[in-house]
């Protein structure tokens, strides 16, 4: 199956408890083909600026990311500044300077077209929509979206919403866009806004989906430090989406696993700062986290 | 093998966003009892003053709770009324009267004394340690606490944790307990203090176990509706050291097993306010529900 990606591309500088890191790539739609790449080619739709470091895209083509679909726009990257506390649920933006990602308009190249799973990762849900416009017959549609669009864009998040297959939501967000405090009544009312499954990230307790009358439920893999959360949940969603368009399984085991697989790149992820950690695993890391994954819950033997 | 629990006894009032129970029975020894006692014989120690319900002694008797380490003093049973949050997790002490649980010192009757499993509810670790004292051969010593004893009692508190098997604790407690904020830093250093295991209770998230380098996560079953917490800890422990007791399989497996009945009866006593639903609980609900458990985690044919 071809996977294609849209969202930010950005360079972050981090500061949490355990030190900083100044400049590094980031954004959603690159943490999540990073992490996707691991299980099979994805196609990235995304801007940059002049600024955006050439090595850095080159070492993602290296790992057959496809840039067709990256603009290169004149003016700075999108660039983010942030602070983690103690806590790491909490953080605060220090600075935000939107770049050339102010004037985003996501343009598919003609080969990305026949794209079958597609992951819209947090944007204006207006462009999340104009991406599925361009595709030719997606089959497997997946999407993240935030506060900011829940609040200010409710016509146009509704209206995606109908046309989206899985939503990846915070459980915070599944609270204010289903008015439900309880996970369960809130993943029921979003199930009627379209998607056929709904996956609410719990930070460090994990993933819980819920998929028709199917409840299924991953803790977080238990890490003794936390050193950088900055795209746990977008990583989450590459390997996800990745194992789900290496398989072409869409049945409830293969969503199953697939969600154990994004667990396994979250949890890497957060390992160290940016994309660090991801830069130097290995498909051997991967296979073994994954096992521990399942060794963490297993009680069938039980 | 033979299980004995010593905790309180109370009469409970509960307000909660879905109403209110005046004067339930309750209390950490009775709701652990109760949930206990579908696995097999309980042996229950604590005290009740002369405003205690006859009627619910003699349904205990006839669920197989042996009430013979049950004192009955002059004056009124402990007293305890709360009110529940929206946030289910979120609770306000509206009012307390100890009456004849100030004086409590457990006195294990002569028919207690070969007991082999023990729960030490929360009370002052110095009266648990008494409990200990007066048991000839105890096998495995599960034990609870709170954050009252950890900041006031610590002396007292570390002295039972080196005599003690298993440790359940919720997670404030446990970062409070060890000083870390993180749940893999927190338990290496609750099992530094003698625990061979410790179990993390973490409210609507499940449990996470931590026993030597093995860890185990359950999450907690997903309810549409959570009436009254009262309870919950108390069942899962019940649930928990009566499959223990009932198995005598203290191995890997074994504990994790009873994670998942302890969790099952749990999420059934939250469903209606004080010990309602366990009353009419069946063994069949519980191996239905135990099934769900496994359903929701199981990722093992992935």
């Amino acid at each position: 199956m071809s996977l294609v990606v849209v969202g930010s591309v950005a360079l972050d500088t981090v500061e949490t408890p355990q030190g900083r890191a100044d400049d590094a790539i980031g954004g959603a739609a690159l943490y999540f083909s990073l992490a996707a790449s691991f299980f099979g080619p994805v196609r990235m739709v995304g801007v940059v600026g002049q600024d955006f470091p050439r090595d850095m895209l080159a070492e993602l083509e290296r790992r057959g990311v496809d840039l067709a679909g990256i603009e290169h726009a004149p003016g700075k990257t999108f660039r983010w500044s942030g602070r983690y506390h103690e806590d790491v649920n909490v953080r605060d933006t220090l600075h935000l300077d939107l770049g050339v990602f102010a004037d985003f308009a996501p343009k598919l190249p003609a080969s990305y077209r026949d794209s079958t799973y597609v992951f819209l990762a947090n944007i204006d849900p207006v462009l999340q929509a104009s991406v599925l416009d361009q595709l030719r017959a997606p089959e497997l549609v997946g999407c993240d979206t935030m506060n900011h669009w829940i609040d200010a864009s409710r016509p146009a998040l509704d209206r995606l919403l109908a046309r989206v297959g899985l939503l990846t939501i915070n459980d915070e967000e599944a609270r204010m866009l289903s008015g439900e405090r309880n996970v369960v009544r809130a993943a029921a009312k979003i199930l009627a806004m379209g998607p056929q499954a709904v996956l609410i990230k719990r930070g460090e307790y994990g993933v819980i989906q819920f998929a028709g009358d199917s409840v299924f439920a991953v803790p977080a893999f238990p890490l003794e430090e936390v050193t950088d959360p900055t795209g746990a949940g977008d990583c989450f969603a590459g390997g996800f989406m990745g194992e789900l368009a290496r398989s072409g399984d869409r049945s409830a085991r293969g969503l199953r696993r697939a969600i154990v697989y994004g667990s396994v790149m979250g949890s890497f992820v957060v390992e160290d700062f940016g994309p660090r950690r991801l830069l130097q695993l290995t498909r051997d890391d991967i296979e073994r986290r994954y096992r521990q994954f399942v060794s963490l819950t297993d009680c069938s033997g039980a």
